[in-house]
């Protein structure tokens, strides 16, 4: 899209056939749209909230602009009267959510929109792709920050991301979830995340390796990773060897591709018989959680990964089971009972319970208002459309996230599937309704 | 990213580290970027080229704005020159390309950017992401439009598109290879695509679903598609068959969840009773070409599909093994010899052979300007920074696509594993160049 344009067609067309049809017929009482996940994958035992911020930042820009409304016009679908209504669009509900960074589950509301039924619809399009695309995104960075047990995690991954958002989602999720840089320039000017980056094998391969080495090091000092597979790992191993020797010594090595269990053992041997016992090991090329796991039982030694495409595609799992539902309507109950995609009325608050320990024990979702005694997740953060605090920091949401993966159960970590307790109170079982 | 900010920060942050020695050192002659995908993954018979055009609109955008050149000053790596000469950025060099919509294959050359080395080289990222989305997307969108054998596909996934570029590269890419519509509206405005949509749950909760049906039928009866599977689908047939006597009579009808088989052939006969014959029957939920192709092998009375997620995230391959690699330095070889990642040298032509029954029989890869008897694939698209024709209209590439669908071996239209023969010219072996 032209960037100055406003972001009110990111939606289906659906949504505003449909908000034509609820203006019209008077169909306008407030409304409660629920964000959230039915079911987790097999490959997930546990998903970490996000762009909830982002989606603050940007709703304002969720307008229409005359050349939108121009082109809408020309569908010849939509009356002037609602042309008019959309070119005087601006959220004004409110808006409840569970904080960027917290770890969540099947069910829970991730977001809730409140607001007159037509605005509520219109945004579906809009929020569901922004906050699934954040949130798959965070509960895969959560996982290999799992697997990766305290090793340097570094994001790699704009070059095979679908499209540049999603590039900017992941590099945001990865330093929200622990990770250590990106190598994406724009999202670490966007969010002022750190930025990191070693050289390429065409740097190898016009300076040749001893050269692109020392330049390198004579360029970026704190920086100097050599990249050491462009013809033979062992061989340029003796050169960074020779390297370190004449006063070039990087801060590691990283090795994209071959045999890595054989090479970094030996690449290991090698730099600490010259007594290079702080260069570290570097492994880069197709790594997720369950390379990682495995390399991490062998108990190999490698200090960090480079970690790209199949992070940033959440390639063993690239979408969640995300619904917006409708879940209230003038106060009253709304649920559907369609086959394995049964939805749960009320506007919603989960209250996380924990063990003696500290430890998350069991989650119970219930209608909002209802008080409990666990720790409420829910909040409200938008009221008639004003943000009711200012748009946070990553780092903020790192934090929150170190602090429920501290609390989550150890078995959760895992890359093997386990089970997390989630109640939903009996008062919420569309049955009751249907008397 | 800020919408009038210009495109240079999409990169990784080493392609401005190793451009500065480049410049420094005084590696500026010409080089040749080669942009493919080195294997076909196993779900993956053939791909479709795209981007291309989209590249070309995009290019003179990739600059850099003030703003991104003080960011880039406040990580202290790089010199005032260096900074002077990003600010002066342009790319004016040549481009070679496969056309937007053809079948291709393993190591056949998507893009290849020919320019002085640190320009080739900072495009990197950009062009990779760019392409490998488009090319992606449309190869998905062909082995569906495959599998549908005809049948109508409707792309509903903009909601779980891995963010917006994204659904925009899947809207284009869907009607690119024969698709029918999307509900993407930024698409239908940015690539005049059309448009089509339905009605969601949330619209029968709300009116009931006789009033929904109606009040639909009597905004939009050039769009009337009822859906049917909120609470009871048969019961939603039966109210459709009474609409449709008092002339509410609905294009089609369309079925969200349950068990397809056995309610397609039901509705299919309560309809075809009450001589409903040419109300079509539409599914969605869940629909990829593997499902496509089993409801296809029962022969089911279904007309078309709604397809989204497992499109639009590519859910069953959602990344390709592209690789931007240097091939050539001063009208010299390069090659890198990296484990299972070879590379091939010199800027590449591709041909193609057709058999006496016009089908495809084999490509094969040579050095560019080598003359062979087949039909090249590859073009200058762009000579000295100049576009040599106008970006291009998607009908355009839809024919192109269709074109060569047609001549695709009928093998490689199924979804089992079938190879397609591309032989490498032996000239190009990096093994010939060691000696």
């Amino acid at each position: 899209m032209k960037g100055n344009e406003f972001s009110g067609l990111r939606t289906d067309l659906y949504e505003l056939t449909m908000a034509q049809i609820y203006l019209e017929k008077g169909y306008t009482s407030t409304a409660v749209f629920s964000l959230y996940v039915r079911k987790l994958p097999q490959e997930r035992n546990f998903l970490v909230s996000a762009g909830i911020n982002e989606l603050l930042k940007q709703l304002p820009e969720f307008k229409f602009s005359k050349d939108q409304l121009k082109y809408l016009k020309n569908l010849n679908l939509f009356k002037d009267w609602f042309l008019d209504w959309l070119e005087n669009f601006q959220f004004e509900g409110n808006i409840y959510a569970i904080d960027d960074g917290r770890i969540i589950f099947q069910e829970e509301p991730i977001i809730q929109v409140e607001a007159p039924l037509p605005v509520a619809q219109i945004l579906e399009t809009f929020v569901m792709n922004l906050i699934h695309r954040h949130t798959l995104l965070a509960s895969k960075a959560a996982r290999i920050y799992a697997a990766a047990k305290g090793q340097i995690l570094v994001d790699f991954g704009m070059r095979r991301a679908h499209g540049f958002d999603s590039a900017m989602a992941a590099s945001l999720s990865a330093l929200m979830c622990g990770w250590h840089s990106t190598s994406n320039l724009e999202a670490g000017k966007l969010y002022n995340l750190p930025v990191s980056g070693t050289m390429a094998h065409s740097f190898i391969m016009v300076l040749g390796e001893e050269e692109a080495f020392k330049e390198f090091y004579k360029h970026y000092p704190q920086k100097a990773i050599y990249l050491v597979d462009t013809y033979d790992v062992l061989e340029a191993i003796k050169k960074t060897i020779k390297l370190a020797k004449e006063g070039y010594k990087p801060l590691g090595v990283r090795i994209d591709s071959g045999d890595i269990p054989t090479l970094v053992r030996e690449v290991r041997k090698m730099l600490d018989q010259e007594g290079l016992t702080d260069v570290k090991i570097i492994v880069s090329g197709g790594v997720d959680e369950y390379q990682i796991h495995e390399w991490e039982k062998e108990n190999l030694p490698i200090d960090g990964y480079g970690v790209g495409t199949k992070y940033v595609t959440s390639a063993d799992k690239p979408y969640l089971d995300i619904a917006y539902k409708l879940v209230e309507y003038e106060g009253k109950p709304k649920f559907k009972l369609s086959e394995g995609k049964k939805t749960y009325p009320f506007k919603k608050q989960v209250y996380r319970f924990y063990n003696s320990q500290g430890k998350m024990e069991k989650d119970k979702i219930t209608q909002y208002g209802k008080k409990l005694e666990g720790q409420p997740l829910v909040r409200l953060v938008m009221e008639k459309g004003n943000l009711l605090k200012e748009p946070e920091d990553w780092k903020k949401a790192r934090e929150r996230f170190l602090e429920d993966f501290s609390r989550l159960p150890e078995e959760l970590k895992t890359i093997e599937k386990h089970h997390y307790r989630v109640e939903i109170d009996e008062m919420l079982h569309p049955e009751r309704f249907l008397k």
